[in-house]
């Protein structure tokens, strides 16, 4: 039995989105149970033999500050979900609440794992390859060390070769060139440090690759700092969007391109599923001792469950233990002398 | 009459491209003259009245390093194209060339204005509201201080004021989120000076802005560091061609999807001219003691038309004159004390 903890009052709309999505989720997965946790009136009348209410008190809003979240709302559904990993009740948690105060909880009840700084987001764009790109970090972290962004290298690879059947997944380095000798300081160390990580077997690193690699699925998994991260999946989004009502607006023009649509129908209904981000609902907090997964905010109930397949897929194949393994074997290199890690930085500041 | 120098050797297709569109530039605008620099043999068969031949022994390789695009190559066509405007014989130089050599020649002849440290790079993204927003840096600079990106923020105000109607226009800095506390020490930073800045007059400052606000149009102009704005230039290149090659796919997948795509002609033909980066080719390098454009490596002949008449009704409308006009304007701004400047960087390298 695989336990999940459903923080049923994130998100922008609440219980209206995750009930529905729990009751399909929990008749997909028969060897699956819940806890659904939130305010007793809200869940009151979701009754399923699998699923149990863990009462909580508080609901961290979208914005609310990580401060309040954090010191405040010591009974929110949001950290009450998370404890039940913490305290072992649950296998993973899943929240559609604010990205911000979620993983300071997350970060503060589980801790990260040895070997690692910093917890990173990493989330699936759909590619060209009819796959997603596993690209990290999409926000949690605005600035990024080298030593980081290996770290995340080898977690996004522990977690693509656990949910795909890709035991050696490719890592590309988000960059403005191919050229190793392109990018800033904190970039070409990065790709230093992620050839000696390939040299040494822990990792299959492709090289430097470019904003447009994600789409065509370059490589299986693309490392960047959270700002940059953040912006190339928004930026896509507005194209998407873009696109789609600029599709919607000249379809609906006249009665001539109505027709046209009705014949393009199997061809637009393809593309819009192709373009679906709903359908890679579910980031992954990798990095702490126990797994969190982040839907959007605005994730509707099929989206949301989305979250809770990826939720259940991670703890179903032991990614924690498995992420863990490999950031093991990888210690030596994540434990970058200090003085080195200084003056990786320094150029920075020049 | 506005002369332009250009280098007819750059660019992925060189001569077969730059020469055809030239001829067609000269046809249009009965008031331009073009220098045509570069190998005498490439040359030899262009007669134009408004067209002078300007020789250049050497041509800068796409793949040249910039030292020895800078240090080897002196009588390159590049760096003749940009002496041209440094002599005064051309008001503008345009170029498909290698950018970075681009940006190094250019830099190192014409000197930056006053009160900036760095060019950079601006150019055109279509947006939802049928015209384009102004991005910059598009990957001059890998790494930039808040005062680098204020400085980009009134050369754009500039460049967007000069080139179309809109006297004031807006100015977002991206970010990865819109509340003040979002995003790295630099990008907070950068937030305080533009709102100063906003505050004497001299820009017209939004906030902060997200990835998906290029398309949108939430601002005319966009402000980012070089590593971020050619990582959303790119992934929104990279995006919307996998889009055009899945409606390819699919209109020709069958005899019923063939037919639904040719009465979707009008359709598909105003997306694709919608998506069309070829009609906003022409990026300035802006910051310099002259004017200069850089043409996408790739453009064929009708894109890199484009970059002339880009070059052309900027020199037309002095763009040069108005840059230094608002910088001089801003300058009480621009000159930050060089101690505070250390402190803005200081967070960097923590």
């Amino acid at each position: 039995m695989i336990t999940l903890a459903v923080d049923c009052m994130g998100g922008d709309h609440g219980p209206r989105v995750t009930l529905p999505a729990c009751r399909h989720f929990l008749d997909r997965y028969p060897d699956a149970a819940l806890l659904l946790v939130g305010l007793p009136a809200s869940l009151a009348e979701f009754a399923h033999p699998r699923a149990t209410v863990v009462v909580a008190s508080e609901v961290v809003g979208m914005d609310d500050s990580i401060e309040i979240a954090l010191r405040k709302k010591k009974d929110s559904s949001m950290r009450v979900a998370i404890s039940q990993v913490k305290q072992g009740t649950a296998q993973a948690a899943v929240s559609a609440g604010n990205t911000g105060a979620l993983m300071a909880i997350a970060r503060y009840l589980l801790k990260t794992l040895d070997g690692i700084d910093r917890p990173a987001i990493a989330g699936q764009i759909p590619n060209a390859k009819g796959g997603a790109t596993t690209v990290l970090d999409l926000g949690a972290n605005v600035d990024c060390t080298a030593e980081h962004l290996l770290q995340f290298a080898v977690m996004g690879s522990a977690l693509v070769s656990v949910l795909s059947d890709n035991e050696n997944p490719t890592v590309g380095l988000l960059n403005i060139g191919e050229e190793a000798i392109k990018g800033n300081e904190t970039i070409k160390r990065s790709g230093e440090l992620l050839r000696a990580a390939a040299q040494a077997g822990d990792l299959n690193f492709y090289g430097n690759v470019e904003g447009n690699d994600i789409f065509v699925g370059t490589t299986d998994i693309v490392v960047c700092d959270g700002f940059v991260g953040n912006v190339a999946l928004k930026t896509s989004e507005g194209l998407a969007s873009m696109i789609v009502n600029f599709l919607r607006v000249e379809f609906s023009r006249n009665l001539f391109t109505k027709f046209a649509a009705i014949l393009s129908y199997p061809v637009l209904t393809a593309l819009k599923k192709r373009m679906d981000h709903r359908r890679y609902n579910g980031a992954a907090l990798l990095g702490l001792r126990g797994l969190v997964f982040k839907s959007h905010g605005s994730a509707d109930a099929f989206a949301f469950e989305q979250a809770l397949h990826r939720a259940y897929d991670a703890a179903r194949n032991n990614l924690l233990d498995r992420v863990q393994a490999r950031i093991a074997h990888a210690a030596p290199l994540l434990a970058v002398p200090a003085d080195y890690a200084l003056d990786t930085t320094a150029p920075m500041s020049a």
